[in-house]
């Protein structure tokens, strides 16, 4: 049976949310497998002990110390060894567990799991990628969106691959199909780190490993003619952050306009609230944190990592995305594309 | 008096759109300028005797070549200098105009720019921004969208600068603040590149050159604390265009979603209909066009570079600009301030 390490401490809304979303994730599972829920006893023991747990595959496992979200990440793995975070991690590098998730300090998770589980043989760089809603049906992927600022071209020809082997196997997406972020479509756009990487791209896809689709620009990353979407740190972030920020913008313009119809009295006060809804439900692809999580790709291990405001049923999918990630050997089959030469 | 440069040939709606702003722009300041149109006799002057002229301080100048869209800029500018766009800037150079307007191949306005008008002193390289919407009143520019792909800290450094001096003398804005994008709001962050810049901006405003507000994220470029957004091209240019693509990302989800509830019989269609053009209007701070256009920052002249799409209007915006400019000596204080040490 799999083992599934939950961390009881990560989150805004941790520990209820994320005992909640196991519980869920428990119970709509049917007990396929075994969740360890790991954090302060004194601030987990007394909130788990109001749910009835006695059916469910659940362990409970003490970790005195705690990584918040203002912990410096690179200190944090090094001084905080008894906490959630770094003793989680550690049940998986030991095989006592299957995977690792958490909704906590996102770059103390990413420094923490490349400290204790290490890189999959032939990765350079591990990486996070973040969901993007498209025009066409699906999802896109971003890749990198923060962990690597500075990127090299062969750093993001290996997350074009490892993230179509995630979504070939991962997602059930048959042909992933990548497109590198530039400033325009034509071959030889962009600085000289962008010329190689659409070189090494090309070379990648006349191996079969991936399949590319070229430059292609800012307007095109809704339309989603790539499923997988290629820059670096920077870019992927401020992309992410930026999308993430609209809701809120056209929301308050969007109230703002409805007052104005109904103060002059176009229309009434029932047909905004339903149009209002309507608009909300609209932006809801925008909304990130119904995904659940990412794995953290390229370490030798699964780390799932989650959004700090995650709710219980995003801490439940990304228990399912761990379970997932085991059962479809995402990690074997990086580890064999990325090693071929 | 003054006398502007407008690039009949510029433009997906040249020559007709061009004429047009151009005759509204003299009728509108009462021929407070001289215009010079130019561009190929045989397709302008047919479409110019439609109009009555006779009044308006305007010239016509034949030019016998044409840059197009699909020339590539470097070759351009060396090969077609009978063209309107090397001619007219030639005008400037020698000082028979103030400024030059076009809305043709934007590569090829700044390849040309620089090579015809090249550099004001203590430049090291000339950019261009793009206006954006913000939640507070007003608007936001970002800088660099695509000139400067690769960027040296101290290049970030004179953008903010050489916008700061536009935004302060040619926009009115009292108190321009400068925002450094990066992936996190720590001094820190970042690339090597970032870290650099934010310290070489934090040392350019305690000279008083610009206000620094330090390192914003991608999700507060909309929130617009900051009225100038510093990035190199290749992020500037992706949020750029990802902007320019959300209305109708969201127009065609708004219009199936007010379809259902028309279709399930929750509002008639009148509302439908009215609804649809206040999202629209609501929409229109990302509809970059109607700013008309840009100057392009740090070249030794004026050269106003406009969206391919230019309406009339824009056109007439570009021409005022091109005015605002001149009278506002901007270059001037671009050249006074970065030749400060």
């Amino acid at each position: 049976m799999l083992t599934i390490v939950v961390d009881a401490m990560g989150g805004d809304h941790a520990p209820t949310c994320v005992i909640e979303g196991t519980i869920q994730a428990l119970k709509e599972s049917d007990n396929r497998f075994e969740i360890v829920l790991i954090g302060q006893s004194d601030k987990v023991k007394p909130l788990l002990d109001n749910y009835e747990t006695s059916a469910l595959n659940l362990r409970f496992l003490h970790a005195p110390e705690v990584v918040t979200m203002e912990d410096i990440p690179a200190i944090a793995v090094k001084t905080k060894q008894e906490s959630s975070l770094v003793k989680g991690l550690q049940l998986c590098k030991s095989k006592q567990a299957h995977a690792f998730v958490s909704a906590g300090n996102t770059g103390a998770q990413m420094a923490a799991s490349l400290f204790v589980l290490g890189r999959i043989p032939g990765v350079l760089r591990p990486t996070i990628y973040a969901y993007f809603p498209r025009i066409k049906e699906g999802l896109t992927n971003i890749v990198d969106v923060g962990a690597n600022v500075d990127c090299k071209p062969e750093n993001l020809v290996q997350f074009a691959e490892m993230l179509t082997i995630y979504q070939r196997y991962g997602a059930g997406i048959k042909k992933p199909i990548t497109g590198l972020l530039n400033i325009g479509e034509e071959e030889g756009k962009g600085s000289e780190v962008l010329k190689q990487a659409y070189r090494l791209l090309k070379e990648a896809d006349s191996k079969g490993k991936i399949t590319f689709l070229g430059n292609i620009e800012g307007h095109d990353i809704l339309k989603g003619e790539a499923t997988i979407v290629v820059c670096d740190g920077l870019v992927g972030n401020t992309i992410l952050k930026f999308g993430e920020s609209i809701p809120e913008f056209l929301g308050n313009l969007f109230k703002q306009s409805l007052e104005k119809l109904v103060t002059s009295g176009q229309i009434n006060k029932d047909i905004a609230l339903l149009t209002a809804n309507m608009f909300k439900g609209m932006l809801e692809p925008f909304d990130v944190e119904k995904f659940g999580g990412v794995p953290f790709l390229g370490v030798d291990g699964i780390s799932i990592v989650g959004h700090g405001r995650s709710s219980s049923r995003a801490i439940k999918n990304m228990i399912f995305m761990a379970e997932h990630m085991i059962e479809k050997r995402v990690n074997e089959h990086i580890s064999e594309v990325l090693s071929e030469k």
